[in-house]
């Protein structure tokens, strides 16, 4: 049996038949599944359809949740990788993350790839690195 | 002289003019490069062309493989990344991977991006950390 | 305060209101952006326009100049993911690829993915772990 925290909660995929770990600690380090703006019934919440800017804020605490039942923060991941459908959403996420990273921001690759659910605007992934 | 175990078999892009590992561990991290349901000659063998089960099965095994010579097994892996070239074609990816997943599944993101050979269905990428 | 080295220069987007670092050393582990031809201004230099050999060496020097002042070079890279937003560009990607890792190529995953600048042509970013 590994040492690893499995970290879960009922809105990540783990609770509709997807055999993953929302994030995983192994000590420092804790790796992030793709996080998404996914609310109950793993749906995105009907407020967020369409609101880039939303989804983003949405997606970032799900991380920084993820993150402190690992037992740090959103500010401990130092390499994220931004996905996103359409070019054109990138400004928007942008903008939320320099709200959530004003200094000294984490590594990021952003890319346009198609993802799993129409409604989905964003979804991030991250590497985090617990303080000793 | 890097402390690196090199993994790769003749049916790995290394032996097709990519200068690239299949895998490589450093101490008790393998990382591995993007696997896929390649066979002889570099291609996708012709009994999985367009089965999208069959080549998550076979880049599974894959990954295991490379795992395997790396002191391992698939279970070390804790952060995948899944490239599929159509959205459409997840659930029989994700079907299979909850058959080898059962408990206890790794971190995982999905999207959708085109792979670099159009038989190709599926591509997965793995970072693992071994037992010490 | 984390114990983390941040590495960035005028021309990385952390010069472009993207609050990001080019690259983060932590430990020996070194974490690099999503890399790119990127000149002054934040644009793909004119001679780079059209031009994937050029931007793929360019992209690997950057990813190299990031890892030397991080203390290591491109030849710590151990993991890197390489997108392309046309998979036409794959030859002259991997032709490039091959000058720079003659021997002991690090693992490496490829996928068609869109960017963030129309002109850019590759983006690659990499995992680095440098030598105690």
């Amino acid at each position: 049996m590994k040492n690893w925290q499995y970290i879960g909660h009922e809105n990540t995929p783990t609770g509709y038949g997807f055999h993953m770990a929302a994030g995983i600690r192994a000590g420092q380090q804790v790796f992030v599944s793709g996080a998404a703006a996914i609310g109950e019934g793993g749906k995105v919440p009907a407020e967020l359809i369409g609101d880039v800017a939303g989804q983003t804020r949405a997606t970032l605490d799900e991380i920084d949740r993820i993150l402190r039942e690992a037992g740090g923060s959103l500010h401990d991941g130092i390499k994220f990788t931004v996905f996103l459908p359409k070019t054109e959403y990138f400004r928007a996420m942008n903008d939320v993350w320099n709200e959530y990273f004003v200094d000294n921001g984490p590594t990021r690759s952003t890319v346009q790839a198609g993802l799993m659910i129409p409604e989905m605007l964003v979804e991030i992934d991250a590497i985090a690195l617990l303080d000793d």
